[in-house]
Parts: structure tokens; C-alpha cells; sequence
């Protein structure tokens, strides 16, 4: 695959995917939003969907939507590195991108919010306990549960025509989907489940840059965790599926 | 395919649709019904598999089911504009017979409900903060990710046969009601997610026409947003489909 | 296929479908029980699902579970008479046998539930509003649409080998559980969604006939709306599906 | 296959299971986690979903991830006795690894909960109502639907290649994954469902003799009945289904 088709295509998808992964979060936090309070479910639910449509569009780039999936493969040997620039700047721009769509698409609400400076929960993670360390354990299993998954089940496997091998391509991405909703629901209680890189950084920057109404601190302080972290999980995902018997 | 076999199954399948989605709203919102207040996921997941339901009714039509996606396949060159009036009257008319059904099943919860004034939420959408061009931004971003997914994503693209290919017809209808879920969770907080013409216009004049207890406004001066903003969004996916390179 | 081989597998699936089907009622009902006061979603979920296992366990009798398909294909020309009464003896007698189980497996919640008198709700439907010619109609509405779509799906029709045509079993029966999550979830709420004569009928008969501790009234003045109102609305999807083209 | 290929990919897809269904209770039983009172349907679509990744990246060894599908598959006959001690020990010992794990991921909200010592629901199960015996009936029910499902149902059978024969993997997965749901949230009710030795006792070992702050008593004298009533479950369900006519 040629770099731009690379960069389209994981632009697309990862936009789709941080519009409604931040969608939901924003239709749950914000005041005067049809699903305030719609509970932690709703959010698994919203997240695992939004990769499900992020996956599906992004196809023709085999869809990582994730540096730690991309990561992840080229450690496992399952991709070659000078395809991996392409793919991080696909997802970090996408990222972005998707970020400043969700706040349009929340305008009135983040405007009529009554508490505006603690809005940064709908663009970018953090923990409840703060205390990095522990926090970056969190992410460190919560990825490493993806990526393994991803590396080592069947059908999950990426083929050169850019489809997963689960039959067909709908039965992949819901597969994924499933796994991230189960991963929301199990691992995320204590940080949210960035588990992704460019799902974390971006949208803190569009947060950090965007003139989002009465916004306030980006917490850069905890802005590595959830990079470091998912990138910490996938090369020691990337590193065991490589050695396992098949 | 034959005129009156486009409106029949488009009729028949929007009906479907309308009866399940509204159907899902009436249990939330009138009081005296088993799942009153059962909450926002409740009612994505019922407008979800509502789209299962009328998509697979609507097989033989290819289940648009929506005007918006008739005219994002037309905008994308994936549809003969002869059949585009063919798939409006039968989705038109469905979705006023869905509503028609929709309130004689829960007829005596209008009879009963103690605030019938407010039960136009059940047939059409309307937004929480009201500013109309910030509420056809949503829309328009909504719809547009519908649109563009029906059109891009490998397997959704309809074939000569009037089933999506995507292995299979259960798993393309599954895989749209993913989709319209996903929309609902993410993006539906400010305006309720209308997504498509037929399904917010003609159950808001069944309403206007039907003989419902104490009914209040049909809010006419909103009423061009949910059938502006989807048309929109449809014609911006269809005009990207077709420039991008797959 | 021959008479006890129906009456089995029928009887299996039912009973499953049953002790599925009332468990997730009792489990939210019964003070005591981990789901209680679970919510509507829950149960609507739990009901889907209980259609998936049952109807997988039944494969091998294709798999009807309700009096009210049994009629429907029958009405549609898809089913000879001679099966009819198989089918609907492995029904009423697994519905039984999957109530007694379901009390079995909530004995202790029912001998410590607060309010005994009003437990026949695990077992059987009742209407919210007690107006039996509306709630005729809203049982017959929501009856009316699992049977047309099971008769008009592509790929949920009956093949001679036993199994819906949906490329596989797994997503035909997952296909019928979204079918019936929908109806609950968007027209369940006037009357519980009986949509079934032997799921309402005979579950009441076991309430009637066991020891259950404090037991009230069986409500045989309503037992024969959930049973009249699916078989008509059987009957009308039947002859709607014989007449028209496809 | 090889003692020790069982023994890996048992271990690790277990590790998975219990990782993840000990982490949706961890998530909804814990204060400080963003799940908090998430309610009984996140816990049953975590544990449902758990399943789902755990029986795919055991695909190797066929997924069993349960000493009661051992067993029960040894009694219908499907399973050479010469296989069943590799596959209970990489379920017991992955179950050990995946509570170890649970508890690492969730180490700042097990610090900071109010209760310590009521903590041991996270790791295994208890009743509601304590009746030994009617808690082993329901127990015996519950497992024998799992069992008796997975013997019988078309496509669940495992075959020598190591994949359910559901078409494809991924559908395998999901449907056990919609059972397991369908399980929890109808029969879960009075007992926590452990139906699976390994889920319980492996956990409950776990939690004895890790360092948790404030912890409990690990209840000894409930540890046999989540034991011996899967176990019974299984072993009735496998005669059962060895002498029905296919």
C-alpha cells in the first residue's frame, strides 16, 4: 500500500473513531445532552461501536485506528516499519480531526455546560486515584489484552487485501468491537482505557488549542501515561505473540 | 426493480422502522409503560435494532429506509435518479403508517399520560438548546457519518440482488444497526438524532393529524432541520465517496 | 421429520426458552436477586437471549417455540397440518417444565419475597392499563411483526435441513433475538410482550398448580388476550406474506 | 494436541476470562471506579464478553476455559479421558494468573475501597440467601443450560481443527458469548453464576493468599457448592446429551 492510501484511509476511520468515542462521553457528561448520565455502559457500548464504524471505514488501510495496533504488528513482525510512519500520522491527525467534529457537534451543549472547566473527560483520559505508576499498569494490561487479542486470534489476523479473515469483514470489526466494549467494562474502571495512543494525545491537544468555553487544564502532567502506557502493552504483546507455539 | 415493488417494500419495511423506533420512545417516555424512564441506551438500542428489523423487512427494496441514504447512493452514482421518487413515496408513507400503528399500540398510555402536551418527542425529533443552524450542524454531522459508511464500508455496498454484501444479509443488517446504535450513543445528545426525512416528517404530521389526547405543537418552526440537516450530510457523504480513491 | 422427534426438540427449546425467559424477570422482580430492579433493558436482553439458546437447542424441529410461528408458517403455506400438533404439544409441555424450573432455580427468592401476592409476573404477561380490546391490539401489533419478519426475512426462512438459511445457524438465531430485543424494547411496554400463547399460557398453569409460598391470583379474566392476540396477529402476517410478491 | 500446547492456551485464555469477569465486578463493586453501581447488566455483558475473548485466543486448544465443558464434553463423549488433566490445569492455573492480575489493574481502588473486608465478591461467587442446597440447584440449572447448549447446539461442536464449526471462529465466540450473557442475567440471580469451578475457586485461592488491603474471609464453606454444582450440571448434561436422537 502507498503512504498517502495509508494516511487516508486511517485519517478517516480514526476521525470516525474519536467523533463517537468522544461523542459519547460529551452525550454523558454534558448537561442538557439527551443521554446525561446515560451510565458506564452506554459509554462501553459507544466506544465499541465507534470502533466498529472506524474500523469498517477505515478497511482499506487494514485499519489499526491505534498506534499500540500498529505498534504492536511491527513487533510481532507482522509489518514492515516503513509502512509505520504512515499509519501514526493517519491516526494522530484523524484523531484530531475527530476531536474538533465532536465539539461541534456538542457546541450548545459545551457552551450551556455548568461546570465548563471540567470538560477535558470528554476528549482525553485520567485516573480516578492519580498515581502514575499504578495508572500506567492499568493501561500497560488494558492494551496488552487488545493487541493480544488482535495479534493472536484467529481471523483476526490481517490478510494483504486488507480485510481481517474472519469469514468476512463485518464479523472482524464486530469482533473488535466486542473486545473493546469488554475491556471498557473490566479494565477501564480505574483510567478510562485510553489503551491508544492517539485516542489520548490528540483530542487533549484540540482540547488544549480549541476555544472551548470556560475549558480548563489539559493535565499535560498525566498527558504520558496513556501513550506510554498502550505502547508499553502492545511490544509486550507484539513480543509473546511472537514467541508462542501456533 | 419495478416502481411498486420499490414503494411496496420501502413502505413496508419503513413502517417497521418507525413503529419499532417510535415505538421505543413512547415506552421510555409515557408514563404507565413497562420501560418509563428505562434511559438512553435503552432507546439506541431500540432505534438500532428497529433499523434491523425494517432492513431486513425491506430486503427486496435494498432497505434504504431513509431518504437520506436514497439520495447519498444517488450523490454517489450508485443509484438511477428514475428510482429516487419510488423510494421517497414508500418511505414517506411507511413512516406515517409506523407512527399510525405506534400510537394505537400504546394507545392507553397517550389516554393516560399526564403530560400529553409533551408527547411529540414519540414521533419527531426536537433539540434541548434551541439554535437552529448549531442543531443542523449535528444533524448534518450524524447523518453524515451514516452516509458515508453505507457508502465506503466494503460489504455494505448494495449488489444488483437487493442484499448488502456482506457474507450475508443478517450480518449487513447487524452491521448497520452498530452503526445507527453508535450514532444514537455519540452523537444524538443534542438533537435526538433524526438522521433521515421520512422518519422525522411524516410521524410529526401523523401527529399533527391524529386524534391524540390533549396533543400539544407540532413545532413546525423546527421541523425543517431534521429533513435539511440528514439531505445535507447525505449529499457531502455521497460527493466524498466519490472522489476518494479505493 | 416424525411426531416425538418435534415433540422433543420442542419441548427442550421451549423449556430453555422459558426458564431463560421468566429467570430474568424473577431475577429482576424477587428482592433478594443480584439483577434486582434491573431494568427494562435487562430484561428485553434477557429475553433475546433466551430466544437464541432456546432456538439453538431446537434446531433439529426448526426450532418454532411459539404457537404463534407454528400458525404463522402454517397460514403461509410453509407448513403441513399434519406437523401442527407436534409442534405445539413440545411447546405448552416445555413452557411447563421450563417454568417449574425457573422456580426451582429462584426458590429461595420466592420463599423470601416481601410480596408474594404479586409474583405472577415472573410467570405470565399482564397489561399496565387493564383494557382488553387495546390490549388485544397491541399483542396482536407486536405479534403481527415477529411473525412477518420471520416469514419475509431473506434467510430466515426454513430449509428442508432444519436450519434458518442464514448463511448459518448461529446468525439466524441471533438475528430472531435482535428481532425480539426489539420488540420488547419498543412495544413491550402496554401488555409485557406475551407474542407467544405457550409462553404465556402455560408458565401461568405451573404458577397456578405449584407450592409457590404466598402465591396470589393467576388472572385467568386476562389469560386469553396473550394467547387470541399472538395467534391473530400470526394469522393476519400469514396471509399479508401469501399475498405478496416478492 | 500436546499436553503442554492444551496447557498454554487453556492458561492463557483463562488468564483473559478471569481477568476480564473479575474486572467488571471490580469495576462495579469498587468505589473510585469510573463503573461504580454500573448495574447487573454491565456485569453480565462484561462476563458474556470475557468469554467471547478468552474463547478466542484459546482457539488453539478449543476453548474450553471451564472444567465443567471438560468434564461435560468427556461425558457425551467427545473428549479423550487422556486430555482432561492438561486442560484443568491451564484453566485453574490461568484462573489464578488472570485474579492476580484483576487485582493489579484495579490495586489503587482496592487500597482506597470503604469495605476491604466485603471485597471477596470480586473474586468469587456467594449467594444471596444462604441454603447450600438450593444454591447447588441452582447452580446444577445454570451450568447444565451452558453445557447442554454447547453439546447440541449445531455448530458449537468442536471439531478436530480446533474452531467451533459456526461457519467461523468468530461466530463460535459470540454465540457462547450471548449464552453466557443469557446465563447471567436469568439465572444469576440468587447464586453470581459461577458455573465454572476455575472461575471460582482459582480466584478464591487467589484471594486468600494475595496481600489485599483489608480483605475478608475467603468463605471455605460456600467454596464446594460453585464446584460440585457446575460439575453435576455438566456430567447431567452430557448423558443427557448421549442418549437424545439427533
Amino acid at each position: 500500500m502507498g503512504f498517502w492510501h495509508i494516511v487516508l484511509w486511517e485519517l478517516l476511520g480514526t476521525a470516525a473513531l474519536i467523533l463517537l468515542g468522544a461523542g459519547v462521553v460529551a452525550n454523558t457528561v454534558l448537561r442538557g445532552s439527551l443521554g446525561h448520565q446515560g451510565g458506564w455502559l452506554l459509554v462501553n457500548i459507544g466506544w465499541g461501536f465507534a470502533v466498529f464504524v472506524g474500523a469498517s471505514i477505515a478497511a482499506p488501510s487494514q485499519a489499526h485506528l491505534n498506534p499500540a495496533v500498529t505498534i504492536g504488528l511491527f513487533t510481532a513482525g507482522d509489518l514492515p516499519l516503513a509502512q509505520v510512519p504512515a499509519y501514526l500520522i493517519g491516526q494522530f491527525v484523524g484523531a484530531f480531526l475527530g476531536a474538533v467534529l465532536c465539539w461541534l457537534t456538542y457546541k450548545l451543549q459545551f457552551d450551556a455546560h455548568d461546570e465548563p472547566e471540567n470538560t477535558l473527560g470528554v476528549f482525553a483520559t485520567g485516573p480516578v486515584h492519580r498515581n502514575l505508576p499504578w495508572n500506567l499498569v492499568t493501561e500497560v494490561i488494558a492494551t496488552f489484552v487488545l493487541v493480544f487479542w488482535i495479534l493472536t486470534s484467529p481471523g483476526a489476523k490481517m490478510d494483504t487485501g486488507g480485510l481481517p479473515q474472519f469469514g468476512n469483514a463485518a464479523l472482524g470489526y464486530a469482533a473488535v468491537a466486542f473486545v473493546v466494549i469488554s475491556i471498557g467494562a473490566s479494565l477501564g474502571g480505574p483510567t478510562g482505557y485510553a489503551i491508544n495512543p492517539a485516542r489520548d494525545l490528540a483530542p487533549r491537544i484540540a482540547y488544549a488549542v480549541l476555544p472551548i468555553r470556560g475549558k480548563g487544564d489539559p493535565d499535560w502532567g498525566y498527558a504520558w501515561v496513556p501513550v506510554v502506557g498502550p505502547l508499553l502493552g502492545a511490544v509486550l504483546a507484539g513480543l509473546l505473540a511472537r514467541v508462542l507455539p501456533t
